[in-house]
């Protein structure tokens, strides 16, 4: 297929024929982001922007698994936008699914998408500060908070999200008291919590926060969801979300 | 035994022959405060002040667990301290273990103590106007918000603290954006979360979090406690903690 780059593959989403474009060494999609997809609450008629959206398999997994019509990734490093624009093409979701390669700190830019009722972001995870980074690194930029911090994540979705809009976020269970914080500072309400663990006993490796812009403080905690059997095979609720 | 009055009861904690009083059909301790005591890390030169102490169940189990020689617990109701006090003296804790009634809205008063290494609290947890709620009823005031919000409990906190000093506290999860916003407005940073669950693969229902007055940013995840077995006993990690 002379679509794809020497280095990309083409990868199955095993939801409705949807293929993504990766990069067969880079930033490829993980857990995080199919279980981000699985615990955002999206109806038809919702408008979801994706932040970070790298080279957009949540809007792709969202594409399948809902029946939204505007779909949006923002995306700031280009040569990811460009494989994103490549798999809506080839996946015929033009209708569905765009994507704009720009800083979501450019404020005035989001606002000239409208409002929406959902914004879904798995943003970089690490403090800019913690370890040794190549900051031209396309996957150190994916990781680390070297062009936008959490707080920009925040300020971002507030600016485009409809009053009561939900924020749903994936990220590492150690920054929930930064993410409580700065949602609250923002005047998003953290409102739901699921934990990830990798089996039963082992502590929280990866945390899915819904917040509300403007909501009423009340936070409830989802049962937790085991990625892995004690026999290392995946449980049954990681293959129901994974559509096997 | 005529030092007991009718209406309350003699408990054995089973800590070195520990024995408590408390009231037949008022507030009496649960697993929270086990919890607490169990997850608080105490050395023998720590100075421990417990907030909101009730009957003292927190300063007896650490009494009992630990070799610290200075355990003060503060209680704004009388009848409560009355008790406690009694319990010391049936004890001969008289020298490690001591109770003031006192409202801990009473910065100077707490002042006056010393600062300390550890603060414990199990604080009313509910909101002061969620539900209907009786005003002079004990068991009402030790539940809810009605004589201290959870902002003042950190606040005392913080009075008492050395620098670098811990808070442990247990209390819901549902609060759990509450407690990190708060502490970190009053430079507790919160430090270490345990969540505990009724069972495996239910949400969490109680939570323990330690906080350390002007510590750096860093949140670690403890590995779950279950309480019990899905047969409904309690599960091994429970009945070592309560030493059977």
């Amino acid at each position: 297929m002379d679509f794809l780059k020497a280095d990309e593959t083409l990868d199955d989403l095993q939801l409705k024929d949807i293929q993504v474009i990766q990069k067969k060494d880079a930033f490829r999609f993980g857990v995080d982001a199919v279980l981000l997809a699985n615990f955002a609450n999206v109806k038809r008629s919702h408008r979801v922007i994706d932040l970070c959206t790298g080279t957009g398999i949540i809007p792709f997994i969202l594409a399948g698994k809902t029946e939204s019509n505007s779909i949006v990734g923002i995306e700031i490093q280009d040569e990811f936008v460009e494989m994103a624009d490549r798999t809506v093409e080839y996946n015929k979701l033009q209708e569905r699914v765009s994507f704009h390669c720009r800083d979501l700190k450019d404020l005035a830019f989001l606002k000239t998408l409208g409002l929406v009722d959902v914004v879904t972001v798995n943003p970089p995870y690490k403090l800019q500060n913690s370890g040794l980074i190549n900051p031209n690194d396309k996957n150190a930029i994916a990781r680390h908070e070297i062009l936008c911090t959490l707080e920009d994540v925040i300020i971002a979705s507030k600016a485009v999200l409809k009053d009561n809009g939900r924020l749903y976020m994936v990220h590492r269970p150690d920054r929930l008291a930064d993410i409580f914080c700065l949602m609250r500072k923002h005047n998003i309400e953290p409102k739901r919590v699921r934990m990830v663990h990798p089996s039963v006993g082992k502590a929280p490796n990866i945390v899915l926060v819904e917040g509300q812009k403007f909501g009423g403080a009340f936070l409830k905690w989802d049962t937790p969801l085991y990625v892995h059997e004690e026999d290392g095979s995946y449980t049954r609720e990681i293959d129901e979300i994974y559509g096997r």
